[in-house]
């Protein structure tokens, strides 16, 4: 397929990579894992999973768990607070797979407790630190109750305690990622203790991307939840959780025009295509992206003083040194890492893949 | 159509009711109103503007003038530069409907004359100050060379300058619009001078919301190119454009979890719905959307101390004063007003219309 227009080249092979690095890792710490699927949202991507005996996945939404469930995966997670609004739909798909939801207050407990007409798995969602939502690990007369509600309606299963430590995206290096993914576990250690007794099935969860991907103490997890390992972007790599050659999507960006005065070109790539999430290079300039050039068949990846500086809605605008001005011409194509590959895939919809195929994602509708 | 998830209305009556102030606008000043459809990105709200007697509209891609001229505008200007790469659907578009398209150098004029098979209008893209991209209207010599290129080709009819004073989204103050605007009016004046003699049909086209919407000067101008004031927004407000009452869209987003320690109320809706487009609430703290709560049938629009204060992939946290906190319940649906309709638009990918009717907008692919 001829590029024309801002289009999002997924590398297979690095993907594959990936993938397999994750299982194995899951595998070496006797850990399930159950990647999450909103960093691709295809059905495609989903398959290249099959063959590292990956068979249970988290979503973030309903709408992304019909869509896998329509694609063959009978073993998903919601890993999004309750959404009670959407609770026949819920029931609805979990007549057919199975089907584990997230809460984390009584009110909606209490709601899923009346209304729950099919077997689910109930994980309660705990807060390690990241404070975006969850309970606090020390709140357990909450969780008793949520507990109590749950209790109420024989179709639900406590499955156990699940968290996303988020935090660890603010990270300033791997020390602290390492710091807080050991506070993590310490945290729902605890819990475990505590419930295990009652509830002797329970299992740990946790997600994120950064500490599933470079910490090695798993000690308590069950279960390992991480999603944008299958693309990574410059965000990790800023985090020093992978390496430039594991991101395994770029942007691919016809060019427009050049401002020699000010060292500026400007590409067909704008915030609807990369969306409007940024990293800070070296000066402490928002850097959007940056610039992969192919000479002679090599890849060269520009340092961090050549960027994608500047983001408007179909506009992208790359800040680039003279030496490197005049290799780029109007009509190029040029390749950009983007800073976070989760947001980009979700605003392109569609990738292609190095070996040519036209991956589709899930519809917006 | 109930809403369980979250969901981009739009109010009809104040859509229409913007569409007619700006067309009467354009009407008292003698001037072509070509709106800019890349807001809304839909051929049923396309169709609210012929009522006001709209009949040639601007678009961003290949791709919107490809779907509107589908949906029976056949009188499109894409106010992109040139994208070489897409001449064969450029040419394949201007076969059957008046199409306009721009450039701003030589490389892509000179590709134009060389490939365009079809009937086409050519405006040169002029920078008045915003520094996006185009060419300066004291660069006569460049646009001479473009000119030279154009005229190769008999295809080609020069049809004038084209402008988007983008930066008046940056203004701190109306003044300041208004200063910006006076400002590209004598820039586009001058050339208009320069070149009416050899081209006594050339037009000034000028683009943006910000000048459209309060300016009351366009000596000079013949066509103007806004888009955002179908919808307006919190940008808008904040620049002093638009009253909270004109802007026509709205996220309704469910409750998912409240967290009384931290005032802050967890809602379904994130960067995938909103973008991740912020302005400043008077604390300084970036703020991604304002809050309406409905009591007893009556819209109240929340302070800026009460707001959507974060965002991740799909979560929105808002911050929400004492008093206030337990107005809302988990379960609930909150109304937030967003930042910048046009991003938020074109992720969402559909809307719900005050009158009930489910509004498509361009498909992704």
């Amino acid at each position: 397929m001829e590029i024309i227009r801002p289009t999002l080249v997924v590398d297979k092979e690095v993907c594959l990579r990936n993938i397999e690095r994750m299982a194995s890792k899951a595998k070496e710490h006797k850990l399930l894992l159950r990647p999450h699927f909103k960093t691709h949202q295809s059905a495609r991507i989903g398959d290249w999973f099959r063959q590292y005996d990956v068979e249970s996945i988290t979503v973030s939404s309903v709408r992304m768990a019909e869509y896998f469930a329509g694609h063959g995966w009978d073993d998903i997670t919601i890993a999004f607070s309750l959404n009670v609004p959407e609770l026949e739909n819920i029931n609805r798909l979990a007549a057919s797979v199975k089907l584990n939801v997230v809460v984390e207050n009584r009110e909606a407990a209490g709601i899923l407790a009346k209304k729950a007409v099919e077997k689910m798995g109930v994980f309660i969602k705990i807060d390690t630190g990241y404070h975006r939502t969850g309970i606090l690990c020390s709140q357990t007369g909450l969780i008793d109750v949520v507990l109590n509600e749950i209790t109420k309606n024989r179709k639900l299963t406590f499955k156990g305690f699940l968290s996303h430590s988020g935090h660890t995206y603010q990270s300033q290096s791997t020390h602290e990622i390492f710091n807080l993914h050991f506070d993590a576990l310490m945290k729902m250690k605890t819990l475990r203790n505590q419930y295990q007794n009652e509830y002797p099935q329970l299992m740990i969860s946790l997600g994120d991307t950064p500490s599933a991907s470079i910490c090695s103490n798993f000690n308590g997890v069950d279960e390992l939840r991480p999603g944008n390992f299958v693309f990574y972007d410059l965000m990790q790599h800023h985090l020093g959780v992978c390496k430039i050659d594991d991101i395994a999507v770029r942007m691919v960006c016809p060019v427009v025009a050049k401002h020699t005065s000010r060292n500026e070109i400007v590409i067909y790539g704008g915030a609807i295509h990369f969306s409007k999430e940024f990293i800070l290079n070296t000066d402490g300039k928002a850097l959007y992206g940056r610039i992969v050039l192919r000479k002679n068949g090599k890849k060269i990846l520009l340092d961090t003083k050549n960027y994608l500086a500047r983001l408007s809605q179909e506009h992208g605008i790359l800040k680039v040194m003279q030496n490197l001005f005049r290799e780029i011409e109007v009509g190029d194509l040029v390749e950009i890492l983007p800073v976070h590959s989760c947001l980009t895939a979700n605003l392109m919809g569609q990738m292609l893949s190095t070996d040519g195929e036209l991956i589709e994602m899930m519809p917006k509708y």
